[in-house]
């Protein structure tokens, strides 16, 4: 592996949740696989999940990690040719080439802006450094994609499935502020790679970018998608066509026990209880997202070392 | 040990504090207890002292680290059955949950309100870890308590001390902020453990919580407290019955060097010169402030030890 | 060297250029002289290259690492016999005392205030650290050097001159911002101890400290100045004499293809495109600051190396 910016950069996806699964048996057996090599963990955003599940990762494999918080992406500059008399102070030209002399491998988070489509659309921060980095980059969470994340949920269904074509429901939940896309796009991205029954389903108006979504059934009618369930994944998102928008915080849209049924429920957190889901969704054995938090850790775990094993 | 989150949990004191005092002298003598364990170090707050010392700790018994600001520990939520459609983004009960998936141990500091006094008696914040955590919880200074410091000054006495059974005073001292009553009931609970003759000084009206106190003597003369005394811990509290007040800043009440007689200085820093203490205490050979700075390392480090052991 | 506060630290400048061209080689050679050693970097300023760069350098040496953003250096009370009852909360005394608990090396960070002239040419963050501290301090930039930056360019410019005495032009160059001192003093300073052939060009009133520049030649015709250099190092300052002012943001001082000739570009790093330096220039083969940046790491280790070897 070169890089890990989205899920096509696993070739192999089965192979590589197995991997997975057995570094969550034994996450020390390559503990000298990552000496002398650094990972440098760049957050233009907030992290939690991603910051510990990495920052392990890492340390399983025995590399160094250096954790660094920016602020704000946008006083960094993606543009060619400007006149940087204004805002910003550093061309991502220079920050991703300078960053490459003190990492063997980058990590950078950094969010949509939610009010400008084409920007965020063209994931500027992330594909300029992919463009400028001399070194791999991985995607701890971009401007529409999540590929860490959907790794993560990738291993939870593989180990929590109990017939072999699981039929698998990305569920629309309200929420009160407007949400990026990455995690739903992400895990529909990895839905196209699974073999699974999958469909969508959200109020009219919600629409993921049709490029992600194409192939797939987007059923309006929460209940009917629900049918027969195996797993539930819900989230929030802002709508894609008003970009950025909160449309509707409709509260029959949040999950709940009965309509769960014997499904198995997935977030990837944070969620707000009692908006998104009721508690008794969240405090049920069926619930998966602790596990699927537990699985970052692994996700983040195999990539790096296939990124290592390729350095 | 299982946990760490008061002074409680040490069963033998002299033996733990006898412990602190060989590890001292040969602080990586267990350099490989921590291998392959991960402590993560929650701050809602700020911290030099604590961050330093328990990371040292931490990295002298060979365990990886990582440490998490996060900015506002009322952003989560704490309450159970909350509609969070507000303020509060993440429950702690997944919070705890998943934090335990990337440590074996995790430290907490979460500093009171010193507004709402039944929440901040109530120590939500650490209390809601150690219930919903999977892991062990260390305290690194609570809402009403930080017996990782008192564990410190129990250290710093017992190698200072000169007769078997010192006199200890501790006085409230004026400052221009409410600060919190962590540290004073933490010595106080210390003085419950230990074989001293022990008096607590400080102006009407700022009587510490009276469970915290009970069986002391409170000597509303300063002077007269002073007398004789062996040692004197000097520390700011506001109110705790018109609570979080600040209700005096009477400079009388300052430690002055006069005041010192041949007492040594305690105080867990920081500190604000000529306010809380003149230049002259802190200047002076008998002011051991620096030790007790020296010994967080070695209180941090029994604590992770007996809980490394207990894994 | 007992400490790394200035270029005057090094006793033999070119040896220890030499020792950090071999270091560049084998990263690793020394990976347990740091062993049980602990670096303190304190930073009350923000940091790209200084942070990953010095982190990386003691890592590879075996040292364990911590790093303290503090927000305001100036919430330290940094004189004498202060009352402090206002903002300051704790006294360098104690501060600096307390981390040299925690640390073998302690590397500080300080940017001047641009507005107290006398304040910042005393140093005084930086200076107390090195009167109160018990254990070696490293400048990681302060209010007036960064020879940490003088050292990486002492290392690039010897790596990359074909002559024995190359002609090196300082030239300031506009940008929207006051700027410090600290870098183009810091150049200076090693320009003192280099076989070079000096000169410094700026617009008039832009006369850095004279103390700094005594016995070089300041020539006000940036055009006559860049004849037939081999090395040109742009940067940016605000005025000494109206201290802190921006004079002048003219941009016919900005760094272009056309007035470098066969010269070597040289910058600190960031750099504002085309307002310091035109794209052509940065994008140019004769561009060094990706070089400069990387020899950051082997500045940094070389001086700590030395500095443990020192213990």
């Amino acid at each position: 592996m070169k890089k890990y910016t989205s899920l096509n950069d696993i070739e192999n996806l089965s192979e590589t949740i197995q991997k997975a699964i057995q570094l969550k048996e034994n996450p020390y057996q390559f503990a000298h696989l990552g000496k002398q090599k650094t990972l440098v963990m760049l957050f233009f955003n907030a992290s939690l999940r991603t910051r510990l599940s990495t920052e392990k990762a890492a340390k399983n494999l025995g590399m160094q990690v250096s954790v660094l918080n920016i602020t704000n992406a946008w006083s960094m500059e993606f543009e060619d040719g400007t006149v940087m008399n204004v805002n910003t102070s550093e061309h991502i030209k220079e920050a991703a080439q300078v960053i490459s002399q003190y990492a063997d491998i980058i990590a950078v988070r950094a969010f949509p802006t939610l009010k400008d489509k084409e920007k965020d659309t063209a994931e500027i921060v992330l594909n300029s450094f992919v463009k400028y980095a001399t070194v791999p980059i991985v995607n701890m969470e971009s401007a529409t994609d999540h590929p860490l994340q959907a790794l993560a949920d990738a291993i939870t269904i593989t180990e929590k499935k109990t017939t072999s074509k699981p039929k698998v429901v990305l569920s629309w939940a309200p929420h009160p502020k407007a949400l990026p896309h990455s995690v739903p796009n992400a895990f529909v991205h990895l839905m196209h790679r699974m073999d699974v029954d999958f469909v969508i389903t959200h109020p009219e108006g919600y629409e993921l970018n049709p490029e992600v979504t194409k192939g797939f059934h987007i059923e309006y009618n929460q209940q009917k998608a629900f049918e027969n369930a195996d797993f539930i994944y819900a989230k929030n998102w802002s709508s894609f066509n008003e970009y950025g928008k909160v449309l509707n915080e409709d509260s029959n849209w949040m999950i709940t026990e009965e309509k769960m049924g014997d499904g198995k429920f997935m977030h990837c957190l944070p969620i707000r209880r009692n908006v998104v889901a009721e508690d008794a969704v969240l405090d049920s054995n069926n619930s998966l997202v602790i596990e699927q938090a537990n699985n970052r850790t692994f996700a983040a775990q195999v990539v790096l070392q296939e990124i290592l094993t390729n350095l």
